[in-house]
């Protein structure tokens, strides 16, 4: 029986969270009933939507409870089986939170997929060939659902689901256009995700700058735009959005602190007659499948080169989450438990 | 050659139209060409999107050009052809504009249209069975897409697109929740139109008392929203949608002045997973003869009774377009011009 530390919500964040919301503590892993696996994770998977939930307000997931470990996505190996389907050693992909070990009814369905790390490393699975990636997956085929020679733009855009978005769109033949913030990951998302331009919101830093920026990356105007982060940067782009254009919400990370960020020009989506839909990837498990082999195979010939940011521990997971909310990440944020 | 009288757009709004934006001016019919036929207009139709064309800004259809007569429906008779396809007296609609006749071009597609007058009173040709009907039906039918048992709400409900919307949407089996000015209004909008509920958003006039009210209209919840308004009344609307809610964005009245309506909280949209849809009736003439036919029925066979105001003479236009603009209208509103 193992040690397994965890880390619980111990309160709710004030507007900005902070790593005194979190708290750690260690017990001992629980003796495995039939049917049951125990799982060592190898990584663990930090990801925007994990602030909503830290709320007690209505959003679209429960909230998490107080006192519980923080949900997260897993990659790891069966440390123990008492289920036949299972054997130990076998590598996993599950939701088994912020913690090292997870015990997870092997039967339910859906909790545990094993995975093949020949040609993908584990860690992908959470990221380029997991649920981020299947999100740009559906953002885009589903709802952006661009034609050859479109525009696409994507906020956050060297984040994991951005740099599969980059894949996905120029495997399409669009001209994929990312915003990122800073030089550094602007010259990433060209030269190793393969967007043909990345704008610099932090240089282009209000709306009027950052659409002309715009209008400069995208001569023929946006098509379809994958929403990460609201506010003042869906504003910039709806200028220059297409008419029946499609905008994907993803997520609103600039909302997540409390305060409403409103769109400012609403008329806009009359004006040029606009398709936009909010979704979550976690309903829409018709297209897993189909959007993941896509994704392995990117990454499996090299297409798909995703980058990761690594913190060491389950202790440095919150400060590690923060600095994610604050774009400190390079690519796919994880945390190494092992 | 009869003498036309007609009004052109003079100069263009500073912020609210008012009736110095008009010209009247008369002039000669002018003879007929080969193909043209000469249409007296029995009826001027007036409709909110003629005071997006009086701007000079980027909108989804061209600028009215200053110093030409203003565009509009018309329902009226042929007075001269010399077109073999129509007949004196054949009772006819089109886009004659704001004046008393109008030269068409008989063998150019779409400019003109036989309709039947046994069933349908020629006025009606300009609302529930013209373009407002259409309307009505296409955000309801392909955007809102409802199933027996939503519930779907409607802003400017007793107008003209308003009243077809309510009997769609009860023919579909669905919850019909009207939001009009007014008690007149909302007394007409159930005892007359078959809403199951109106709300007067004069009587609930700020956000948290408008969700209050759509809170008991609609227990559970809004499925579908046929948006003409914009403003702090989608606002209010949007914290009472259903996750998987649809919005047909057919206008933003409120802010045809100029100054840009904000939307208050779009994170709502990812939150309950929303799809929202501007669209123009013009650009889907796919769906016109299949529309058309269900709202000419519905007239038909009394069970959609719309109601019209009716002013009198080309010279009565102009105010009557600045009272529609602020919902002085009952209904359809119409000039009458003979």
């Amino acid at each position: 029986m193992p040690r397994n530390q965890q880390i619980l919500l111990d309160n709710r964040p004030q507007g900005e969270a902070t790593v005194d919301n979190f708290r750690l503590v260690a017990t001992d892993t629980p003796a495995l009933q039939d049917g049951q696996v125990l799982v060592r994770h190898h990584y663990l998977s930090l990801d925007p939507y994990m602030r909503g939930r830290m709320n007690d307000s209505k959003s679209y997931a429960a909230s998490q409870a107080l006192g519980e470990v923080m949900i997260g996505g897993t990659v790891g190996e069966v440390a123990e089986s008492r289920n036949p389907k299972y054997a130990v050693g076998d590598k996993v992909v599950g939701m088994g939170g912020w913690q090292e070990y997870s015990v997870v009814d092997g039967n339910a369905p859906g909790l545990l997929r094993k995975v093949d790390t020949t040609h993908v490393p584990l860690s992908h699975y959470l990221g380029a060939v997991g649920m981020p990636g299947v999100t740009a997956w559906y953002g885009l085929v589903k709802i952006i659902a661009p034609k050859a020679g479109d525009t696409v733009v994507v906020s956050a855009a060297t984040g994991a689901v951005g740099s599969a978005f980059a894949a996905l769109a120029k495997a399409r033949g669009c001209r994929a256009v990312g915003i990122a913030g800073g030089p550094d990951k602007c010259r990433y998302a060209v030269e190793e995700l393969g967007f043909d331009a990345c704008i610099d919101y932090k240089e282009h830093s209000d709306v009027k700058a950052l659409a002309g920026a715009l209008k400069i990356a995208c001569p023929d105007g946006i098509d379809g735009y994958f929403e990460n982060v609201g506010g003042w940067i869906m504003d910039a782009v709806m200028l220059r959005m297409n008419a029946f254009s499609r905008i994907a919400v993803c997520g609103m990370i600039a909302g997540y602190d409390g305060k409403p960020l409103p769109m400012a020009n609403p008329a806009l989506l009359l004006i040029n007659r606009m398709k936009v839909e909010g979704f979550i990837v976690g309903e829409h498990m018709e297209v897993w499948p189909e959007a993941l082999k896509e994704l392995g195979t990117l990454v499996g010939t090299g297409k798909l080169r995703p980058r990761e940011t690594i913190a060491q521990g389950i202790a440095a997971a919150p400060e590690a989450f923060l600095g994610l909310l604050k774009g400190k990440n390079f690519g796919k944020q994880l945390v190494k438990l092992i």
